[in-house]
């Protein structure tokens, strides 16, 4: 078995993510990151839920706080000494949501931990489809990353895996299902934690996912639009 | 005039690299990276004083705290929840000190903040001969950071420099001296707060290359060993 650790943030790619690395027999650990999200303390339940569901023990869990992406990727509205130019203001295309470089924070931590526990592949649920012109989102971007974790560890021999990359969200449902992945115990609500809004980004991504799909979502809703 | 993030650990490496880039006519932000070091409160100072040195304003000074770093390289002196495989403890020539993968960490922390400031430069100074074997000093690293950096971020024009990664430390100190670098504001001693030990490896390193450039270090020490 090869021991792999998953970067899981409790949402649906994520989930079938960890499906993947399951169904080749990979050895599980399982990793999230706490960025200061709204909905962390939700995502976090979820983590651990599937953490359960996949049988992966304490000591393969790593929970990892990575705040200071909120001081300087927040602009004015988290971190006053940081001068936003004109540049970044005039650029309308990537949402305020958006913490720039982010994807490199989240590998680097995923990298020095399999360097530590002696993994090979470091799992990430990372979706092409879903990048909305997100420059860290691109199977490029991966490739070069590849290098850098190649060159930048003792061993050199640590690979990341993008296995959803060139699917859609209807997709990656349909792959979790095939697979038993426990989507009922996922969350992808921005907006709240006890049940899903319905109406954010990525509720409506994920309710169009499965309207396509022709699936009923096994999570509650506040509301369900039909997003076909 | 170009935006430029120098990463200044306090060190003489980062005060002379500080001194190129100054030198260069770039328009100067420092940025500090806390992760739990022994003499991070000294250290913090030195970074400040240099920062005053060259009139950085206060809104131009970054000091992020990367402490999860610890928990995650560790071991089982940090953080009980990770597993050490034996491969690791075989691994003899990487000393204890050593974080896995940490400068990766430290550059995406940069390039997040170069871009969100608008800098074009993200300078370290990085020390190849320094490296000890450390995977992650060498410069086809950086080059390979570079293409990392071109594909991760939305405008793909940060450029990470290191201007001292093929240069002695008696180089350094020689290139410091000409540039006015201010070499007495920085701290190196990995051992004390208040006068450097002379005996730990970055004392070592330092007195070895003002004997041999046959130059007096300005700062105090307990004792100052020939090491030449």
């Amino acid at each position: 078995m090869t021991k792999a650790i998953i970067l899981v943030s409790g949402g649906m790619d994520s989930c079938v993510t960890a499906a993947i690395a399951k169904a080749v027999g990979d050895d599980l650990s399982f990793l999230h990151l706490n960025y200061g999200q709204r909905t962390e303390k939700r995502e976090l339940k979820a983590f651990h839920n599937l953490a359960d569901h996949y049988e992966v023990p304490a000591n393969k869990r790593l929970v990892c706080s990575i705040e200071h992406l909120a001081a300087i990727g927040g602009s004015s509205l988290t971190d006053k000494t940081i001068e936003v130019t004109a540049a970044d203001l005039e650029n309308q295309e990537i949402p305020t949501s958006y913490v720039p470089f982010r994807n490199a924070h989240i590998l680097s931590v995923g990298i020095s931990w399999a360097e530590v526990n002696g993994a090979k592949k470091l799992y990430i649920g990372a979706v092409y489809e879903d990048s909305s012109g997100y420059p860290d989102c691109r199977p490029e971007y991966y490739a070069a990353f590849n290098e850098v974790a190649r060159l930048g560890t003792a061993a050199g021999d640590i690979h990341i895996e993008t296995p959803i990359i060139f699917l859609t969200k209807e997709d990656i449902i349909r792959k979790g299902i095939e697979l038993n992945a426990p989507l009922a115990l996922t969350w992808s609500c921005y907006q709240n934690e006890d049940i899903a809004c319905g109406v954010c980004d990525s509720c409506g991504l994920r309710l169009r996912g499965f309207q396509r799909a022709g699936l009923e979502d096994p999570i509650p809703y506040a509301i369900r639009p039909d997003y076909r």
